[in-house]
């Protein structure tokens, strides 16, 4: 999988790429992250990337030229299946669409920053908005982190045990149960003793429960699905 | 405003506090973010912060003690409004949560890993529990950084213009209508006429019905909040 980047901040991307989990990934070739720095793609002497909105209000709108420049540049090069333009009011990133972006060749994230980009960029280049849920920050590059953590783990080979990845929460609607480990005791509180008892399918049936209350208290929503 | 992030990754945290907004927010002293690796907190030469989990299973566990010393050492410096832990399992960050906790004096963010932290650290020293969303993520970082930022904008002088954020996705339950910059036309592509008027209020009129629009088409949900 290929993953393309157009940021005007991509220092700040960075570090989440250079460590742990997603580090592993590159290293071992199972992901390959692309970072695109828009003002490489301006004309002007001061590489401008943005201008005042037309009708006023506050904040700057990223302009449609430099953008069309990077994503024509890179779509000369191959084929991609995505233009992601990650934005608040796109649709709300899900484990589901994780999981279904995790199978794709080529993707092309495009950040936004300041108030946004121009309309016109979304109504020509991109195939698809997510969101990483509904707050605001203040621009792009921490959703295309997060999306792409969220999808690249999911990668085969990525996470080092394989079923690790399906039983975390919301792969099957259900949030995870409680998880304990050593001591046994601590300041006075216990691990519950089944745990202990090698009773695997008991351990399993408690699991299970467990998830599903949890889910229940606060997560109803998901049970509806 | 102190906010103090305890992790086992602080590398990975690095650079979205060192670019942008937060880097700005943190250099004017309105802010102040402190990274606690929490190897320094363990005991054994291995300064192992997880272990196998009880029952077995998939993944390892973040241990209490480690967790414990680091919180408790935090505590002892000063009174802290909240102790979050960033899980899928808890309660969705939405921006009237980044307002509310835009407002608070001192947080301490715990950022799990692996397959999150024993439970008894969530019973014991927690005292609110953070999703960014419903996916999974290598890690608490990625949405401590998340949250981090969409507090920190909201923090009064951080955005250099005090109304940009109140004009935002989601401030009053609206998705933000299309923005427009240069040029005026690019490939046939043009900006709506109205825009040009110098009408104020029939353009402050179309953005109302626009942005109204946008949130009933992509997303009814929040019309009935």
């Amino acid at each position: 999988m290929r993953i393309d980047i157009i940021t005007v901040l991509p220092e700040l991307l960075k570090s989440p790429f250079e460590a742990s989990i997603l580090k592993r990934a590159i290293q071992a070739n199972l992901v390959e992250v692309h970072f695109h720095n828009l003002r490489d793609y301006t004309t002007d002497n001061y590489k401008s990337v943005d201008d005042y909105q037309f009708g006023g209000g506050a904040g700057m709108v990223m302009m449609i030229e430099p953008i069309d420049k990077c994503i024509s540049a890179l779509k000369a090069e191959r084929h991609y299946d995505e233009i992601i333009y990650m934005t608040p009011d796109g649709e709300t990133l899900k484990q589901g669409i994780a999981n279904q972006l995790s199978l794709k060749e080529n993707i092309i994230i495009l950040c936004g920053h300041y108030k946004g980009v121009d309309q016109r960029v979304r109504d020509h280049f991109i195939t698809r908005e997510i969101s990483i849920g509904d707050y605001v920050l203040s621009g792009g590059e921490l959703g295309a982190a997060v999306l792409c953590d969220a999808v690249i783990r999911l990668i085969p080979g990525v996470l080092g045990n394989e079923t690790s990845a399906l039983t975390d929460s919301f792969q099957d609607n259900l949030l995870a149960p409680p998880i304990y480990t050593k001591p046994r005791e601590y300041k006075g509180w216990k691990v519950p003793e089944l745990l202990f008892s090698g009773n695997l399918p008991e351990i399993e049936k408690w699991r299970e429960a467990e998830a599903f209350k949890r889910t229940k208290e606060r997560r109803p929503d998901l049970l509806d699905e």
